[in-house]
């Protein structure tokens, strides 16, 4: 049974400030949660349908709730059966850059950007992702759920992007609309790759860093493209293409 | 001042079988709006803040709405300043397939991923899209929004895929997690390109079609790709690579 005092808790972690106060995060769905079971995140509490409880039955920490209790806690239209509060892992704050692609995300603000971003850089092995203060929080529910996984796998760094570039010395890439074709740039093992807000790009005070503006050719007649689909579209074609 | 009758109205275009019968639908936010109206869509009524209609004054049909008015009608949490019932465009149902890159999607359901479809087609000069039954409606409300405009330019055809791909003989490709690797396939100017859906892949009774798997290789841990991503990939890579 799921207490009135519980509902409300997980439904304060609906905000940033008091999942950061309870260093904890939800997620939801049997492939995201398990996924972070396996990747060794630590379980606070699941609340589950009975039939999730029974298959995992090793699970400690299960508290059984009917489809209405999953209903009021749960962040979707259709909640699915099984809903855990987990805690939020230690990042590496300095990890090495050296001889690595390394994503930095000026301004994503759209969390089912930043979580297919999170995804798309874990498909092409990126470790690390560098994010303004201003980015979608990794540990919200919209974001955790379109990683599908990955947000086990990718360290997420959040921090002021002008004293990090201007304190670490590898080649910074930066998408925009008029740099050079990405398709005509060598591949490569080390760089930084700046991706700038939705609408506005990035920002002017982080544009000094870029060392090579890097364009996706366009053939027709759409003014952007999506920020995770570029991503997509860059992180191939600096680390895959023949 | 909008009566009751018409927030009623605007609300019944939600579904797919009201916007079939009526054959208008909805759309919402200052760029998409201007972006159809530009594009020759016609328009049936404009509900829209007093800014705006006083800078869109050569428009016929606009019906001036206050913030609370605009919210009882929108279909977002935030809605913008203006929503627009346009009358649906004719789909050109026989274009021509020859010489030219198509995008077959097979039940793609996720209304924001059809639309990053249809804006990243539309980026790479992509002319038509032919979806099964199953895929979500181009006139849903969410998928007009995600597509920015690229609705005007890219021509959709629902159509049962077994049948269509039999009568159609130019090459397909289909996008599988066991393909041969886009980035070893040699640049092409025709063939139907297959999408299938986001959990499921490509249907089987579908599979006996495609004459050549192709995949996007994976470096890192995730399990799959987002379908707008992988879509934007192997355009980006059949159409623009070196």
């Amino acid at each position: 049974m799921l207490s009135r005092n519980e509902a409300k808790y997980i439904q304060s972690l609906g905000h940033k400030k008091n999942r950061d106060n309870e260093g904890c995060f939800v997620a939801e769905g049997v492939k995201v949660v398990d996924e972070l079971i396996q990747s060794g995140f630590a379980i606070r509490k699941i609340y589950a349908l009975k039939k999730w409880a029974a298959d995992n039955s090793d699970i400690k920490d299960v508290i059984e709730v009917d489809e209405a209790g999953l209903k009021r806690i749960s962040n979707f239209e259709t909640p699915n059966k099984v809903i855990a509060v987990f805690e939020k892992k230690k990042l590496r704050q300095s990890p090495d850059f050296n001889n690595k692609i390394t994503l930095v995300l000026d301004g994503i603000q759209d969390p089912g950007n930043l979580g297919t971003i999170i995804r798309t850089a874990d498909w092409f092995g990126i470790e690390n992702i560098i994010a303004s203060p201003d980015t979608a929080d990794i540990y919200n529910a919209k974001v955790v759920q379109s990683t599908m996984g990955s947000i086990a796998r990718v360290n997420m760094i959040y921090t002021d992007l002008d004293g990090f570039l201007y304190s670490n010395k590898i080649p910074v890439y930066g998408a925009m609309l008029d740099g050079e074709a990405v398709s005509a740039i060598k591949k490569t093992e080390e760089c930084f790759v700046i991706i700038g807000n939705e609408g506005k790009g990035i920002r002017e005070n982080i544009q000094p860093y870029i060392q090579k503006k890097i364009s996706i050719p366009k053939i027709g007649n759409a003014e952007s493209l999506n920020a995770a689909v570029a991503t997509g579209i860059i992180l191939y074609s600096l680390k895959i293409k023949i």
